[in-house]
Formats: structure tokens, sequence, C-alpha cells
């Protein structure tokens, strides 16, 4: 799939197929996510990929359906200690996540970015037995689409600032 | 250019030729921006195409010549009015500069993400004139590379947790 029309055509997927998402596919979108930019090159992402407790983790959000649905996640951590800045970090971070998603994406996965489950991260870091330097930035469901929605966003014009 | 390709083949370019990137293609790259996801759709993004006071921001890095060499230079910004949480909004914003990143290779263009000049962010604010809600986030460096360099990432073992 063209770059372009992976970038343009992605959305946010909340209904899944049954399908399985192969070992091998998910190691195509952690490859992803691997080779985005850091500042320093420092690569603050770290990465678990929960199927077994996902039904679980499903209970720490209101999106549960959501994660009940896909049928795995992946729950992105930033690692404090590979850390420098936590703005440029977090960024980083963010091109990691888009890396995946785009990827899925072209694989024909689709995903959901889900932040909501933030409020109740420590709640995950005990489910998922994470401690130490890593801090829960997001939880991105994976499934086959079971939909296909449409989205909006704000007119170019209101984005770009005029010198 | 395939997905793949495009996310395991750009590098950040340092060194550019002196050829002009046309006002099409950056219009590409900022509408590839445009079309990140963002928590609650908030869209926190905003750019600025800096052409004519580059070499003026280029005294305020280190990196001075990555931004003389380059063509064209994009500032980054968080418009807080827009934002509801740092964390994700930094994040979005990252999955932002990563499409545009992606979108700017596939068509030939090489970049260079600039955090470094985030030091001087008040003084690049009262350059550009920028003022109020927005925050200077980073600076890409875009042009057409002179230079194929390469770069590393940590193994995947070192970023996918066991659980």
């Amino acid at each position: 799939m063209e770059v372009r029309e992976a970038i343009l055509g992605r959305r946010s997927i909340r209904r899944y197929g049954g399908q399985e998402v192969s070992r091998e596919k998910i190691g195509q979108i952690l490859e992803a996510g691997r080779w985005a930019p850091s500042g320093l090159n420092n690569q603050p992402w770290r990465f678990a990929v929960v199927r077994e407790k996902k039904d679980k983790m499903a209970e720490l959000t209101r999106y549960s359906d959501v994660i009940k649905g896909a049928d795995v996640c992946l729950a992105v951590f930033f690692d404090h200690e590979s850390g420098y800045d936590r703005t440029k970090d977090l960024l980083a971070i963010g091109a990691s996540i888009q890396n995946m998603l785009l990827s899925a994406y072209s694989l024909g996965i689709g995903t959901c970015w889900l932040g909501e489950m933030l409020n109740r991260k420590e709640d995950v870091h005990d489910l998922l037995g994470i401690s130490g330097e890593l801090e829960l930035v997001a939880v991105i469901a994976l499934g086959y689409p079971a939909e296909s929605p449409q989205s909006r966003r704000r007119e170019i014009e209101e984005l770009v600032i005029d010198l």
C-alpha cells in the first residue's frame, strides 16, 4: 500500500471480525514502531503484546467493548530510563505509534489508539506486572476491521499559521 | 512508495541539494500531518512554513548548518487551546510529525526533525511573531537529500516486554 493512501485512509476501528492477527504480522507492526525517529536516537518506547490478559484489561476502561472485540492489544510504555526530555520523548513515542498504526493498516489490520485507560494506568501496570521506570502512555487495539467509519479533520487553513 | 519501505528506509537528512521543494509538495506534506489521529480528535497541531526567516531561525540553534542548507522548514506548534491532556496531545503531535516525515520521504524529500531549538523557543516565537496559546514543539528541515546516512535501532528484544 502506498504511503499517501495509508496516511489519508487510516481510521480508528472499534468493531472487529473474529480472525486472528498472526504473530508474523504483529512482528511486522512492532518492527515499524522500532524504526521511528527520536531525539538523540534514544528510542524511549517499549511495547507489550497483550493477549491472555486482554479481557481483564478491558475492565479498566469504559471502552471495554473495543478491547474485548479486538484480537490483541499493544500496550505502549515510556521508558523513563531512556528518556531525556519528556516533551521530546512523548513526541517520539507518538511517531512510533503512528508507524505501527500505518503498518497495521497497510497489512489490512484495523487499530484503535486508546488513551482513556491512562486514567487507570497503575491498575494496568499491576495487571501486567510492569513496574519501575515504565509508564503506560497508550493502548492500541488490533483486529481485522468489521466497519468502515468516516472521520473529519480541521481544514488546512485552520492549521497553517500565516507568517 | 510502499508504507513498509518508507517506515524502514527513512533517515534524518542533514545535507541537502539546492533544488526547491515545490509549494505543491509542501501542501501534500501538510495534508499528511493533518490526517494524524488524536485524542478526542482534537488535532492540537499547528504548522508554519518558514522560508524567508529560515536563515534568521538558523541562528537560534547549534544545528545552523542543517537549517541553512535546507530549502524550507516547518515549525510545529502545540495549540494549548485545542489541547486536553499534555501527554496525549504530545503523542498525537508526534504522530502528525511522523506522517509528514513519511510523506516527504515518499516524495523524495529529505527531512531532519530538530528538537534542540526548543531551548530557544521564546526567541523562535518572537522571530516568527507567534504568541498566545501556541508552543513550539519541533522544527522540521526539508530539502532534496545530498547524503544517504545509515542509522541503528535497539534490537526488538530490548523493546518488547515479556508478559
